[in-house]
């Protein structure tokens, strides 16, 4: 069975307790506003919501994301602002303009499986550490997998190497103490990609994001967007829209991050409990620990037989092979989010693994 | 002024009458069904609408689009679906996988302009007529922006000649009489990419469409969905989902066309009367009518004239040259819509399309 069709088999079966996936808490949803959002949107005589829109998206909407990013310091407008289907969809823009197959990206050597699938998809050099690229992609504030915080001196001498970045803040806004660094395109205007979304802080089935590229391509990234799905769902763009109008999102991330926080620390008590041969960075923020242990297996799909072991136990995860750019290097890891399941789940979820984990080590 | 910035100051000037854009009527939109669709959604203890869910998108929804294909004879599984931000995603998926720059791809001599962009900036040459070309990309069941139906020689010569088709099927439902062919997967299914969407037909704003790729492919073309934007909005696809399991599609398609149809009607009369120098073909099907002059311009920006023009009359239209894959021949051509303005509103812009020719052939 492929590492695939093993994911969708653990999420399939109500039994186990899934630690993967990366996705936001139910509770957090807003479906109160959200309906009054959807009622308001019907009741407009010319159902906006429905119609056709412009392919950058509605201007409340980038408005909102412009002054945003105006409060903390960047000279945004919202005519630079290209609304998205998710963050996702701002990084594969960007990468139209700026890598060709051959092309060095930087990334972290561990990091967001979907970027590193697009860029291996588009045959561009994922390079590590010191080795020569041609452009970045840096999850800023916060990252994934490990929910560490950006560090300002890793973020200087982004700003002083002078290369274009892609920058991807989608999960900047969930650090636990809401401690949200100057965006990198205020100091870096002409070579920033930024990326921005609300599928962790309000819902990712809306699929509602944002790309601000360089000032002198806005047009043409307009273009590609109009080609690539002529524009992102109005009607999900009015949801969000009227909710950031109506509601106050500050609060609403406030809410977010305690919850996040608290799920956070139940679940790095049981890792720690449970799971001692594992080890991990305490979170800053984010909804998931990565953990990494030193067991060195000799099987090149370790990893998948590991994740088997574990769903069969009643407990799944994100393996850590996703995240890495030389995925097999031999020793495990796992990324556990404890973003989506409550706290008995989260402490189950821990003892199960430990189970499942002395079951793979004896096989 | 460019042209883009020439129809959006139409567009945004309710004075003037609209008959371009391409959009749906608003009376059609189902707003009462959808109200219950996001009620039931909001009800879910889950909220999946909310939530990710997989690349390729939701069963439910992808089983219908594969039930309706097997009842007009196309052998179509679920898992050979894969649900897209509309149709133009769904050619621009398959672009990735058919076309390389200066790939051969042939279109008819006028076209839909999404995707005669999407062509050119992939750097892909255009052929037309007998040229020799490496895939073909048709618009089946009705065309674009001719309206006209297919020509069942013309589809047999494409199933018999072999070459790889990408069939936009976006505006097949919407043949008035409901004379929808045998899909051309039905008779090609390894080398036909089909392209279908509830755009025209329920909600543009929705952003929801499908492909169905060659059966060898689809696991790549999943992988290559999930790094364009993870997937296409569940809040979409569920409302709309939830339409087709409660509502009468096949009757809402009835009411659709029976309007479509009417309005047709009464612009071809309004434009025979008032601009007899235009001709067009009476369209079968679909949202408007194209219209051609015989006279010759030597501007090179005659079409930009022409809507600058007749925008200052009170009234827009599709320029021409947006669809012709080599515009600026010398003589003159537009779209006029008739699906989303009332028979009133059709009448009075033939009129006032009649004084800004009089006053365009004098300037």
């Amino acid at each position: 069975m492929s590492l695939d069709a093993l994911v969708r088999e653990g999420a399939a079966d109500s039994s186990v307790i899934m630690l993967g996936g990366g996705m936001p808490a139910t509770e957090l949803f807003p479906r109160a506003a959200l309906t009054d959002a959807f009622r308001a949107a019907m009741d407009d005589p010319a159902a906006a919501a429905l119609q056709y829109d412009w392919p950058e998206g509605r201007h409340g909407l980038r408005e909102w994301v412009a002054a945003r990013l105006r409060g903390r310091g960047a000279d945004v407008d919202h005519n630079a602002v290209i609304l998205t289907a998710g963050a996702q969809q701002g990084i594969s823009l960007a990468c139209q303009f700026l890598l060709r197959p051959g092309s060095r990206v930087r990334v972290s050597a561990e990091s967001y499986p979907a970027a590193l699938e697009l860029f291996r998809q588009r045959e561009v050099v994922l390079a590590v550490g010191t080795a020569p690229a041609d452009c970045v992609y840096v999850m800023d504030g916060i990252d994934n997998p490990y929910g560490s915080a950006s560090d300002p001196d890793a973020r200087a001498d982004l700003i002083r190497e002078g290369l274009p970045l892609i920058v991807d803040e989608a999960y900047a806004e969930l650090d636990f103490e809401g401690r949200i660094p100057r965006p990198l395109l205020a100091d870096a205007r002409d070579r920033v990609w930024h990326v921005g979304s609300v599928s962790k802080t309000l819902s990712p089935g809306l699929r509602t994001g944002w790309l601000v590229p360089p000032p002198h391509l806005v047009g043409r990234v307009r273009r590609a967007k109009f080609t690539t799905d002529l524009q992102s769902s109005t009607m999900s763009q009015l949801l969000v829209e009227r909710f950031l109008a109506t509601e106050d999102y500050d609060a609403h991330l406030v809410r977010a991050r305690s919850l996040y926080a608290r799920r956070a620390s139940v679940l790095s008590t049981a890792v720690r409990r449970h799971l001692p041969e594992w080890r991990f960075l305490e979170p800053a923020g984010g909804f998931a620990l990565f953990l990494q242990t030193d067991h060195v297996s000799e099987h090149p799909t370790a990893d998948q037989e590991w994740l088997r072991t574990a769903t069969h136990h009643g407990v799944a995860f994100d393996p850590g092979s996703l995240f890495q750019v030389q995925p097999g290097s031999g020793t495990l890891a796992m990324r556990l989010c404890f973003s989506a399941a409550d706290d008995e789940h989260l402490i189950e979820g821990a003892k199960r693994l430990r189970t499942a984990w002395r079951a793979y080590l004896k096989a």
